[in-house]
């Protein structure tokens, strides 16, 4: 620690602080009717903290948390942190032996777990090497029943004392948390946060997201992902509202919105789509800004949305970037071009965050692709809004970060305006006869026919050409289009050779907890029986 | 350096780097009829960087600036740091001797000077034996003369190279400026900002003025006073537009309000004063913030300003504290509040910036005073946003630093709600018959008077009671209001101890180059003669 008046050691942990101070007796956290003010959540913290300690943690043990975006959830960014341990906030969606194996692989000491979660892990809970305590998080407006033979919050909350801890980390490069990636394939890999790239994260957040002191934000976005993006320490560093929210709910959202006086939510564009379709879809009526990403957002949801009144601020990242590492900043000279060019611009994943380091992308020798919209590397980024590396795994952090760089394993392309533009996942790419074609691209076609929801597009075999596109839509409740009928619309926007074969209406798309879609499983379902190793 | 994937060296050298990629065709300085993208920003920088390595410029070695707030004075922001090199931004309005001092003190080994302000320096440019070059910057709008004898700018230049230089740093901790503060007593002192500070300050500014990449900032405030609160790196952060200007002139700063669509500006009060008593005064039509320093602004100047549309955000803060530390943040409660409660709650100088450390007001044993309004103490300040010490000045660091913490040498109170206000400099207090006056109070009961424009209360020598207080106050024009008509205003408002026994109407108040009233000139005034030591 270096102990001079100049420097303090970066850590979200001097914004709860700060806020503690200045909002003490505002609202920090609301949920149902429920709310406690920033000086009640900054005694929780401690008391957290307190119990935690009483409880045998040490700087730098590894505490495990499997909940929805709950007041205790947020509560828990602070408190783990606190006392120099790690928070591990886990995919509420995994299943139990997906669970059992990130608590293994992190080491876990302790479980937070919410009552209606409880029964996933429960099978798993009796051998676990490391795991000491369990630790049962109530909400009753879960519906779910009490649970018996382990400790209620309350009981280990009261272990602790209000004794105050100091709200300062000893080197700001100390592990803040792990999230573990979703990994369609292998094992989920560890990724580590530290307190200044946390801290550094959420202030670019508040500038790219026009945060303000009277912002009233809707957790729509799990917390459990990236730390909500690192919202969780971003907004109670400006002092503005949490709203929480137990499961994603375009009612229950809207509703939300007009009780609460929502101003900002994260959320991915298929949440988005959920909400401007759901009946109780209205204009927002004040200053609304939403931030998405997790899949570029299509021209037509970005237009719904603004017809409804919300400047969509369109982000890019990865787990391993802190969530997002690009903004798609909106320039000024772009309100006067036509509508689709308007919004094709705003699609693309953009610029660095502000503290960032420029964005490449990047042929396989490491030089730079060429300006021109067109060629295709992959985006590989650097600096302070880059994990630390993967948590106990030095051979996948090495080649992560092979040539200097973070590796995204996306695909795009660079614009001459200095922008990027996502292609594919490196996995997701089709290659037909030799040409690369871009799913992403296909796939904006195929949502601006008005009947289409959702679509996803992915490679399936072909005996001439190796792969060719196959869509997979989903249409608006009430349409009658056909398959034919996407497919003459789609003729009309791309290149022969990028138009689908076919295309599938089907009734739903598969889908992470995060909301996006799972080519893989569909691309399983095509190549079941190849041999094509994805 | 810390040559890892996962961190950069804070530095505002990459904000500019960024916006010179994001916003490359966007004007980022725009003065009188001329403008330069963020492009063009970016490769003038490079090629002073390039000039000043070729003239010998070595890291580490000062670079001293003599300008208004010109465009070329904002690219030696960056090109000087761009070589490790360290920025001296002098008082413009500093007599010749004055910058002969900090020239000799600094050891700086160039000088850019205006070509307007050449003639202040040139009788003492002979005799410094450190300085090699000096530059003379050419102003065609100052009307001053062409300078012979020494390098004109642009020749100075056309030693560089276009070469790109990394826009890094090695170490974050390096020196990126040194500010000479104006020392009302004794010499001035050097006051050293690090490329991390000055990084985080610079965001905050960012969080806490509202500034979006829309913003068009008017430079009302010198750069060379705490490099312009580090708005200098902030504003090329944010991508906004800088608007520079030659000389505060409220006439020129409403032309330059309408005709160039400024949406922020940074002033001291009395600057804002001069504006809206000027024939030019108009509502400024769209959001609009003023950030305000210097002095507490008196509830009338914050009423007047929000009758125009403005907002008003008081920040408070010291050379030692790269500008502001601390921000009112106003509570969305106060909006209930009559009047003159709500503009004197917005008055106080508030709570520490978002990423600084609390700030406190102590006793002389270093205890906190009681939160009670009332209480009066030092303000101290500790962490990110305080000045890494005193160039070439260890004994004088050591007492600034006394007890691990910044004392400001400003005296205040505690309110209940955790915000501070200022009462007084610690040598401007005025003690009488025992009891401390606070001079900020009285001025505050002085200039609520409708006719009265400015107020200076100080201290004069009484036999009986050692001191009283004497308001020293300029007058609306045309205004017939007598000194007792002020004295029987004010009886109405303060205890009658602190009524000031006279009131002198005087036709202006002597001030610093950035608008604060020197109180000394005045106390010079009435205590000459006698012993008292300040």
């Amino acid at each position: 620690m270096r102990d001079r008046v100049s420097i303090t050691e970066l850590t979200p942990l001097l914004f709860l602080e700060r806020s503690a101070d200045v909002f003490g007796d505002k609202p920090a956290i609301r949920y149902k009717d429920g709310s406690i003010t920033y000086a009640e959540m900054k005694a929780h913290v401690n008391r957290l903290g307190r119990a935690l300690q009483a409880a045998g943690v040490r700087p730098g043990d590894r505490v495990a948390y499997l909940m929805p975006n709950l007041p205790e959830m947020l509560i828990g960014h602070f408190g783990v942190p606190l006392v120099h341990a790690i928070l591990v906030a886990i995919n509420t969606r995994l299943s139990g032996t997906e669970i059992a194996y990130i608590l293994d692989h992190s080491g876990a000491s302790i479980l937070f777990v919410d009552s209606a979660l409880f029964p996933t892990v429960e099978p798993h809970l009796g051998d676990r090497p490391n795991l000491e305590r369990v630790i049962v998080v109530p909400d009753p407006h879960s519906g779910a029943p009490e649970v018996a033979g382990h400790t209620p919050y309350e009981e280990f909350l009261a272990a602790g004392t209000d004794e105050p801890l100091p709200f300062r980390v000893d080197d700001e490069e100390r592990i803040i948390s792990i999230n573990y990636t979703s990994g369609t394939t292998g094992r989920p890999k560890g990724v580590m946060y530290t307190h200044r790239g946390a801290h550094l994260n959420a202030l670019a957040e508040l500038l790219h997201s026009r945060h303000t002191p009277d912002s009233v934000y809707l957790w729509t976005l799990p917390m459990f992902h990236c730390n909500g993006w690192c919202t969780t320490w971003g907004l109670p560093a400006i002092g503005g509202t949490s709203v929480c929210l137990r499961a994603v709910d375009p009612g229950e959202i809207w509703r939300l919105i007009g009780s609460e006086g929502v101003t900002h939510l994260n959320a991915a564009p298929t949440v988005l789509i959920s909400m401007v379709n759901d009946s109780g879809a209205a204009p927002f009526g004040r200053d609304f800004v939403v931030t998405t990403a997790g899949a570029p957002p299509s021209p037509t949801i970005i237009a719904q949305m603004a017809e409804l009144g919300a400047e969509t601020v369109h982000v890019y990242g990865l787990t391993e970037t802190y969530g997002p590492y690009t903004v798609c900043e909106v320039r000024t000279e772009w309100s006067d071009k036509p509508d689709p060019e308007r919004f094709g611009l705003i699609a693309r994943q953009g610029v660095a965050y502000i503290g960032a380091d420029p964005i490449r992308v990047v042929d396989q020798q490491m030089n730079d692709v060429p300006r021109d919209g067109a060629t295709m590397g992959e985006v590989v980024m650097k600096g302070n809004n880059v994990m630390a590396g993967y948590y106990d795994d030095a051979d996948a952090t090495e080649r992560a970060f092979s040539g200097g760089w973070f590796h995204s394993g996306d695909l795009g392309v660079w614009h001459p305006d200095g922008y990027i533009e996502l292609r594919d996942r490196a996995k997701d790419i089709i290659i037909s006869g030799g040409e690369n074609i871009s799913t992403i691209e296909v796939e904006q076609a195929v949502v601006s026919h008005p009947d289409v929801l959702e679509a996803a597009v992915v490679s399936m075999p072909h005996e001439k050409w190796g792969e060719r596109p196959k869509a997979f839509v989903t249409v608006k409740s009430g349409s009658t289009v056909t398959p034919d009928d996407i497919v003459e619309h789609v003729r009309d926007l791309l290149a022969r050779f990028k138009v689908p074969d076919t295309v599938e209406i089907v009734p739903e798309l598969p889908k992470t907890s995060t909301g996006k879609i799972q080519k893989y499983v569909l691309r399983e379902r095509l190549w079941s029986g190849d041999r094509r190793i994805n």
